[in-house]
């Protein structure tokens, strides 16, 4: 299995946890309504951390409930955790390894608060640490750089919210994901060609905004895994505030830009990219007139609600560092430098 | 007032307010206490979103507060803002203009939670909108890349801590500061100099943790506002986690590692950086350990208390910055493409 058909591979196993887990989606939201949660304290790295930015945006808009990200040096280092009262103590992590994130959860725990774990591994002292835990059933992946795990996270995160909400359309939209990616993968080629314009790009930026400001983040950390290359993730929001003087004639700006409710003013900041500012623009999008507007354009399926596009979105940005390593000549499976477990403390 | 006399102002402003608004800082701390706040739910943008990262280590360490960074957008695109049940809603910003920050606190306040903004324009909207107002006092800024609003709104956040915490070492240690900034603004001509090295440099990351993962954050800013360098902030524990790939030869990381408790998981990814990667690297650091390994290093005054390593640092990356702005041939005040009030929505 390579990191390319692992990203493949995305539609099957987001089908199969859809049907296998929706029981455990269920039973967790469960456990959560009873406990009365004011807000969620969500200990995250690398990856599952973009996760996590998703479930920001989405429990927030469809479950009202506020995210607290951890901090978890304040757990290991500092020994001086927060009083946690009144939180849902969430733990994300494909391994379940990472001793921070671990400390995270055991001290929920020990404050009494209701802690859950979302991982590929439920055997993992993560999960062990946890008195609710879903099993993201991604299988193992073993490229360095995760993708089916991400997507997978998401899912369960989606899961959750639609088990939250309880809202019979939330679930039989997201029954469509995989056909959604099934379609974004027929442009596999397409993207291979176009990623040989950016063979000697060292240095990008990549926006985003609501729900897709995870994809921003989550695309630009492949980019730095895979192809070595400056990428770095805004909201269009505090892109304005300051860094976008960086901007100059051809500057390549990535952007994931769906239709939905933030979309006009990200496509006001793309006009003025292209316009004024003359940059390079990359755009996943399903609207022409952004579309339109970029040098090298990734076309979304028709029709995806706002809340889900960040799992189809991302499959994009996926292909797009995958062939941009390849059109590099370096190794997709092994980058330099990284393993597959961080632990840091 | 140049960008350069705001940066040396600094002491004079941070003794003003420490004197001036020690009982502001009390009173607000008694109504938080009264309230029995659960959690802080914290709106800012750019430069006071730095100052927001502080404030989540330092409460969550000295007063055990978790804080949730607020997505603005949830407020005014979505408008299905979050519950806020048991949450202090706090605002910070210089102009107090930004119309999504104002969103945030008038919702707080429509759901009856107690509302704070910290600001240096006390009859800004963002200051009507909350029930408590503390007014940074930092004087008229001028430069568009804020520097004294950033040390302003850091000691207030420091403030309030000691206040609510009621521990007269607290208030000790922050008497300090304005004298320490002192120390280190006597280096201005050394940073001077050794920012000439730098006059071609198109990209970089800049490393902190725990408390100064807010400076990282703020010295990337005023490096991309500045010098239109590509510069990417992070805590060493998330870079660990897939961005130390790109790291090559001579590429420069600029780190901010004073003395404390993350100082050991520091100073070992800067010898890994340096002897393993062969990394270009600029310190700032009261650890001679630390100094030594750096080409360029910028040394802290002795015996800060970490608490406290944010107000000073910060003050080295700005003559950095504003140096190495001169360097390369561009106009400190007037930097292009951002104005001073960034009205975002």
């Amino acid at each position: 299995m390579s990191l390319h058909d692992e990203i493949r591979e995305q539609p099957q196993r987001l089908k199969r946890l859809l049907a296998e887990q929706r029981e455990t989606a269920e039973k967790i939201a469960a456990h959560i309504r009873a406990r009365g949660i004011h807000y969620v304290f969500l200990a995250a790295r690398g990856t599952s951390d973009n996760a996590g930015r998703y479930a920001n945006y989405l429990w927030g808009a469809h479950n009202r409930l506020p995210i607290a990200l951890a901090t978890p040096s304040l757990f290991t280092y500092y020994a001086q955790p927060p009083r946690l009262e009144g939180a849902l103590v969430l733990g994300v992590s494909q391994s379940g390894k990472s001793p921070d994130i671990v400390s995270v959860l055991e001290e929920g725990r020990r404050q009494g608060c209701l802690t859950l774990t979302v991982t590929n591994a439920p055997d993992s002292p993560l999960a062990q640490a946890a008195d609710l835990v879903f099993d993201i059933q991604a299988g193992p992946e073993k490229a360095v750089a995760a993708t089916k795990t991400y997507t997978a996270e998401l899912m369960a995160l989606a899961m959750l919210s639609a088990a939250l909400r309880g809202e019979a359309q939330d679930w039989q939209e997201l029954a469509r994901v995989p056909e959604w990616i099934e379609i974004l993968l027929e442009q596999d080629s397409d993207i291979e060609r176009m990623a040989q314009r950016y063979r000697y790009m060292g240095q990008c930026v990549v926006l985003g905004r609501g729900f897709n400001y995870a994809t921003a983040f989550e695309w630009a950390l492949k980019l730095k895994e895979l192809t070595y290359i400056i990428a770095e993730p805004y909201s269009s929001a505090d892109f304005q505030h300051g860094p976008i003087a960086m901007v100059e004639g051809g500057f390549p700006v990535l952007a994931v830009t769906p239709q939905g409710k933030v979309f006009d003013s990200m496509l006001e900041m793309l006009v003025r990219l292209r316009e004024r500012q003359h940059a390079e623009l990359v755009v996943i999008s399903d609207d022409t007139r952004a579309l339109s507007l970029a040098q090298s354009a990734m076309r979304l399926p028709n029709g995806i609600p706002e809340w889900l596009t960040p799992l189809v979105a991302i499959v994009a940005g996926q292909l797009f560092a995958c062939h941009l390593t390849r059109a590099k000549g370096y190794d997709t499976e092994t980058p330099r430098s990284i393993t597959k477990v961080t632990e840091t403390h």
